[in-house]
């Protein structure tokens, strides 16, 4: 039988960058438009989402742009944070979870932790597990730049690069999750074979029965279903972070994704930058803009695994059911189906003055699933 | 001691890329600025370079840019050759070598051969091997690019990357060798520490004497001595092919070059791309154009090592012992030496008319090493 249409319900993306100012403007109702309910929105701003003034003040503005779109938000893990602020944000039920980022590894990070030393943290984490609040890792170990200049002589140093800052991470999830058992932890857009095997195996030891919650999980993108090293090798468009690993990782991943497990679910880490930014020889910014098609590159990956029946599962219950979102925290309960309908992907998205550009992941190429809201 | 100048004597770059047109006018002087005596051409224009006629053509127009240059010539490997023309090639004394692309893996490949079946060419090396030229091997297995469309659920096929390319190329360098074990073969611009291992170990199976011929050598880049996948990433000035793999394969390769072991030696690659063809979002060109600095480069690399003593082997000595130059093969006998002295590179290469741009490796960087001729 073909499939013509796919109910999808209320869809969440558990991972997307909604950007400030005129490209928040441009990038804010293409979370709707991509067929996304319900986005849970990173903080790393320029300064990061570190008080609660500056939660309320974005929320607000990405309100007034989508009133239809439910935006979770978060606050940025730095030194700025204290046991109390947050505390406070989650009695205000202001925020969902909070973010950690290894500093330096990706756009607007430099705020961020040493992932070889978390203890700083723990009166934070405590707070966090009182209140269900969960923590988003940007699971990478900051790479180690060789260069001339440096000494790379030094072979007891331990080797960080691209490829294994992921692999590199995972203790630090275990000992994390060790040290804060019934903390809610989200490894965010995994891109090896080693980190979905981590949290497989979390999962695995301890959830003795499929009603038990899950308490380790994993978001996976669009992207890194689709691309390998190759396809970022030459093509700044496709580069990101974590980079897209080799064709064995890409597997682990689609095969998780479609895999029914509820700890692996969707969230894009739709990454938008200016095309400015990601046409240079030097200095390219990290990110893939996916968030207009979202579901369609999902759907396609999903459609040629035969594996339809599970999209579902992964763009809506198991990330809802993870942040235990209730009907009450959705501001608009139109549901979302996809409609079976080639389009082709365009070139470029601008605004209307047309002085902020991004280019969409895949342009040109074509989508076989359409986005069809329906009112409720 | 502080060493303040180094003598190298007649200096070889065996591996250089020259181009056409207004590109080939701004670079090939950039040859002997950049220190060099002796370079090495590739084939691969647009056409490539397949017949006497154009050998003689492409050499003419070379030598009338830069007269003081040694230009040696080459063919283009693919079925346009015949074993008749590569005779009358060697006898005319018009070329050393004939360069093999694998199919697809770098500028201007397309029209090369598919390096699982070289028995076609069996004829061709049989006369190479006849008169000593040299078999250029861009070694490197094509790459099977994954996407949506294609179908990756087939495990029995072998998954070339950009990072295995090189390691599953090398079982084909082995037979190649097997079946011609007088053919003189260079295997180019080695990235690996599996393919460094593999060139040495042919070395010290056959090799008893030092005073034994090299038949089986490796080219080593500049920029491969500086870059890991961390430098490409995000850097598309720094992407090339084959790409700069981990921090241990840098290791490797700076090990063989400073190792006073005759069969690595200096080739730079050195591969002019238009700024604008490398200042994209998709389809950027591969390729690093060190040709001006590339001694500087080189000898930064070597002094960081304290091993400035083996840097005339390497750029020198060993390329033109391999390639047996004879004092009547050089148009010009001056002599270079590299002079201590801090200086910027410039972010960027013109021509007179400001049409042709390109961005030299290393743009804005301090190198310690100016080039200085002198004549003979």
């Amino acid at each position: 039988m073909v499939i013509k249409k796919i109910a999808l319900g209320i869809t969440a993306d558990l991972h997307v960058h909604l950007r400030q100012g005129k490209m928040m403007e441009l990038i804010t109702p293409t979370v709707r438009q991509g067929g996304i309910s319900v986005a849970y929105v990173m903080p790393n701003l320029t300064p990061p989402i570190t008080t609660i003034e500056s939660v309320k003040k974005y929320h607000t503005e990405l309100s007034k742009i989508s009133p239809e779109t439910t935006f979770l938000m978060t606050l940025y893990l730095c030194k700025d944070l204290t046991p109390e602020l947050v505390e406070e944000a989650a009695k205000l039920k202001l925020i969902k979870g909070i973010k950690c980022y290894p500093a330096g590894v990706t756009t607007n990070s430099q705020a961020g932790v040493d992932p070889n030393d978390f203890t700083g943290f723990y009166p934070i984490f405590k707070v966090m597990q009182e209140y269900g609040l969960v923590l988003n890792l940007h699971g990478e170990k900051p790479s180690i730049h060789s260069d001339i200049e440096e000494d790379d002589d030094d072979d007891e140093r331990e080797e960080i690069h691209v490829l294994n800052a992921e692999p590199k991470f995972l203790p630090a999830l275990i000992k994390l999750h060790s040290d804060f058992p019934n903390l809610k932890i989200v490894l965010e857009h995994c891109t090896t074979k080693e980190a979905i095997e981590a949290v497989d195996k979390i999962n695995q030891q301890e959830r003795k029965s499929s009603s038990d919650p899950v308490i380790v999980a994993a978001s996976i993108t669009a992207h890194h279903l689709s691309l390998t090293i190759d396809n970022w090798a030459g093509d700044p468009i496709n580069y990101c972070k974590p980079v897209a690993k080799l064709p064995s990782d890409k597997k682990a991943l689609i095969k998780a994704a479609v895999s029914g497990k509820p700890y692996f679910f969707f969230g894009s880490d739709s990454a938008p930058h200016e095309l400015c930014n990601k046409s240079k020889h030097i200095g390219v910014c990290a990110g893939v803009y996916t968030q207009l098609y979202a579901l369609g590159y999902l759907a396609q990956v999903f459609e040629k695994h035969n594996k339809l029946d599970k999209l579902k599962d992964f763009v809506s219950t198991f990330g809802l059911n993870f942040y235990q979102l209730k009907d009450e925290d959705i501001v608009c309960k139109d549901t979302v189906s996809l409609i079976k309908e080639e389009f082709k992907i365009p070139e470029l998205l601008k605004n209307e003055q047309g002085d902020i550009v991004v280019a969409p992941f895949k342009p040109g190429e074509t989508l076989n699933w359409k986005v069809e809201w329906s009112q409720n």
